[in-house]
């Protein structure tokens, strides 16, 4: 797919935010508005609408449902950050820090609603069940991180068992709709039976692997890249004490100096999120521990390992297309892997 | 409906979350189980059963429907609670209060997911689509209140906007859903023409005028009743500068020192607010300006125009029922009106 079709299906959404959430709700469209602006690489629309040429290159391009995925994409962004307590997102500040956590709700609660509302109106069964299915997953796995918050015994299956509900879910819908919205209108047929098409199936595969490989190497950037690159502060995950992969793969090498400085700097941020912001001093010695815990995330095998991780999943992308025909989409799909191996740090 | 069918309603709503819900996600199945068990009238889940059963009297009694209303009516509670940040809800300690805003943000999401997934699963088009609209509506009611936050120029138009919104919205929606699925299975009929049937369109009306004197009777009982009749710290809405039609008459009246008195109340509790807890004689003050204005609202003719307001929406509930063929669900649906004019203090 060429940057400029990424910039056309970028404006549609844009202007489809604009026309239609405008009319029903100023402030709430204004502040999605403001956050489309902010960029990300639209990667969940791109999925929908090539996963639906890839089943039917007659289809016509669609732009609501690549639309829709992605303003749940945003509504769950909405609500994460008010889960997180985060200030910056995408380089700005975030919804909750610039209206306040309760408007938050609020917004991330329509943006659900109204999302709902437009896709029971436009799609047949069983779309709009992929889609609520998809949410309860990510809202099942964003409470299992929640609870895992400061774990240092989570193992990798709970944590591939988390990223696979709070992120691949969406992915995998977005490939799974598109591919089904595309056949129903072929094939005049709707229905659950839609499911179990072979295209269909090996779509969502791709979109399910794609969307593992992309938490990892979400995960992987928090530990490596700055703060520019992130557009949010760096090693955030571990300053909200969550357990990622490079931190399990190096907790599993058995370092015990780096297992009790990790310790260290869990319980201190645990105690200072009880207690609100602590002295100088204790700030200074968290911010030393950070350091230290990063840079030798940084200079251990785990990173690399992380790398391995995401390019077997890559793979397990690209060999799940491998089934369908082969087509100019199919192609743009797998080129979009390409971007799970960028590291710009 | 006797007490009794009553009973076997909420106790078939408690089996259904125990049974579904706990296999999915435990934590969430716990919450959600904690407040139904701390009570709630279930007027939502008998309005959606009764109105089923006017449409056809031959109509299976099913629960189903009526536990997901129920649902969608805790989620959004647990998120009020959140926007509000009350500590009460039920007389017992509320979700956010209990496990967190983060935990409680989910849970509802969870919540919310959850029902949707199950309801394109089960009901045709237009159901589906009208609990959606429902939901954006009920958010779009709550960003409007959350902005008319100590606006003490709030009219009544923009006061029953924000009500029909959010809350007599939910109610419509169960009684149009309850009749609705009732026609579809009389009928063998789908679709969105069901919605202008005369039946339907009276039972929606109902269901508005009823959660219209609902909202207002809740309103008035935040100014008159007590704590203990409340399960909730009596006056919150004042406390939460959150401007109700009590507070609107009585200002409406035009007594200078009244309105001075509440607009001073407004801007200490807003300081308050921003500043975290108060002194001690600062509270003390707060507390003393608080019930010189509740004193104020209960002696004024306020609660008595009030009473008026819920009389008319009340009487407008009946009329709407008297489109239909009398029968014992259009008599119970009649009967449940006189809940609306119990004033426990």
């Amino acid at each position: 797919m060429t940057s400029a079709t990424r910039d056309a299906i970028r404006s549609v959404v844009e202007e489809f935010v604009r026309e239609e959430l405008s009319q029903e709700n100023a402030h709430i469209a204004s502040a999605v508005w403001s956050m489309l602006d902010a960029g990300g690489k639209g990667l969940r629309p791109q999925i929908t609408m090539l996963s639906a040429l890839a089943c039917d290159s007659e289809a016509v391009e669609d732009p609501l449902l690549a639309s829709y995925m992605e303003l749940i994409h945003l509504a769950t962004l909405i609500h994460d950050d008010v889960v997180d307590a985060a200030n910056i997102r995408r380089g700005r500040t975030s919804l909750n820090s610039a209206q306040g956590n309760r408007f938050s709700v609020l917004a991330g609660d329509y943006l659900f609603a109204w999302v709902f509302k437009k896709i029971t109106q436009s799609y047949d069964s069983p779309v709009p069940t992929i889609l609520a299915a998809m949410l309860s997953e990510i809202c099942n796995g964003e409470v299992k991180q929640l609870r895992a918050t400061g774990n240092l015994s989570l193992g990798q299956d709970q944590y591939f068992e988390i990223i696979g509900k709070k992120t691949a879910q969406l992915f995998a819908a977005c490939a799974e709709s598109g591919a089904i919205v595309a056949l129903q209108r072929k094939t005049k047929t709707t229905g659950q039976a839609l499911r179990d098409d072979p295209n269909v199936r090996a779509l969502r595969d791709y979109g399910f692997a794609f969307g593992l490989a992309f938490q990892v190497r979400d995960d992987v950037l928090d530990v490596v890249a700055n703060e520019t690159a992130l557009g949010k502060p760096a090693a955030s995950d571990l300053r909200e004490r969550k357990v990622t992969l490079p931190l399990i793969l190096a907790l599993e090498q058995g370092d015990e100096a780096f297992c009790d400085l990790v310790r260290q700097l869990f319980t201190a941020a645990r105690d200072e999120g009880n207690a609100g912001a602590g002295s100088e001093a204790t700030n200074g010695l968290a911010s030393q521990r950070l350091q230290a815990v990063v840079t030798h995330l940084r200079s251990a095998a785990a990173v690399e390992r992380c790398r391995e991780v995401i390019r077997r999943y890559t793979e397990q992308a690209r060999l799940a297309l491998s089934a369908l025909p082969r087509s100019e989409a199919t192609v743009a799909l797998a080129a979009l892997t390409n971007t799970l191996s960028e590291f710009s740090f």
